[in-house]
């Protein structure tokens, strides 16, 4: 909203356009679907501003989600391509994260998401990407998978011009504390209360 | 979600296939800018399955969300010419709707409002989309620019299979009470709480 005024203007030194500039850290939390999907949405702009794309999804499954990978994939092919947008790259746990190849088996995704954040760390000290999605990352942060302290950390210390888009539920305090934007989405109604369950295009 | 069992199974003499399959309509309401960009994440996964996708923005200004449109454009463009994904189109009341060509003014949002309902109306008769995205329709039915029980019955005597998406603040009760699937976004934490203003790649 280029019109809207910030409600206070801090006394940090900072020009407006440096301010306004400042990369993100954006948190999507709460109990509804629609907060991967917003971030998979917002990555859109990203995506239109030529930034390189980083997805990270710590999921299970690697079924999950093909709606939107697919079409960032067509995205990230069309850069490819032509020089549209920006680049893509799309990474999933669920199927052992396709840097190291090593499939992942029921009992391993603590060490499997830990594994998914040392590489985010890296890329985020190497600058890698304009703009990351860690869909679902709450997770094992909530579990104590990836200690929260060191995420929180590593964000406050990444250099450049790099946002960090975080989903999922029961997003911990201090990723809350250390993050610029954070939203919750809550449910007012849902089909699976009349009876319908998920259907193709809707839910996945 | 798949897995997922609902709460309840209506005795509505529906197979769970037809029920699951059973075309939505779907509101994205509250405070937070999620909504949009949450239909647009959506809008992706309706692509991916091949659906028309017909975007209608509610919108004053024709500036606004260049960032999904051109993604979307780009989307489009991929279906027309090699067949992957749905056909897209994406229209905008900002700058005159393009089926007219005729540009609008200051004084005659509510004649604009009321002509892309009535154009949206026609192509639900057609079936001419699977997935429409009312981006902020909720402010015409508000302001009472658009009859919402009009709006309630076109919706509900709509055949084949076409879901529909209304984003925006101040969704009707009526409406509400017509969707399928209402969620709800509200702001935790903004970076304009903190003096930053919106910025590319992030707010358009």
């Amino acid at each position: 909203m280029p019109q809207g005024q910030p409600s206070n203007v801090p006394d940090d030194g900072l020009t407006t356009r440096q301010r306004r500039n400042r990369p993100l850290v954006v948190v999507h939390t709460g109990e509804m679907k629609g907060k991967s999907t917003a971030a998979f949405g917002l990555a859109l702009r990203g995506w239109n501003q030529g930034w390189s794309i980083g997805v990270f999804q710590f999921v299970k499954s690697a079924k999950w989600r093909v709606g939107e990978e697919s079409a960032f994939r067509a995205l990230g092919r069309l850069h490819d391509e032509s020089g549209e947008g920006g680049p893509v790259e799309w990474h999933k746990m669920g199927e052992g994260w396709s840097w190291t190849r090593k499939k992942s088996t029921e009992e391993d995704h603590a060490a499997a998401a830990l594994e998914g954040w040392q590489e985010i760390a890296r890329r985020l000290r190497d600058e890698r990407h304009g703009l990351y999605v860690l869909d679902e990352f709450t997770y094992p942060l909530h579990w104590g998978w990836v200690d929260v302290d060191e995420v929180v950390s590593t964000l406050r210390e990444r250099t450049g011009h790099q946002h960090v888009l975080i989903t999922g539920r029961y997003a911990p305090q201090a990723l809350i504390d250390a993050a610029d934007l954070v939203t919750e989405t809550s449910k007012v109604k849902h089909p699976m209360d009349a009876g319908q369950k998920g259907q193709k295009g809707i839910e996945w």
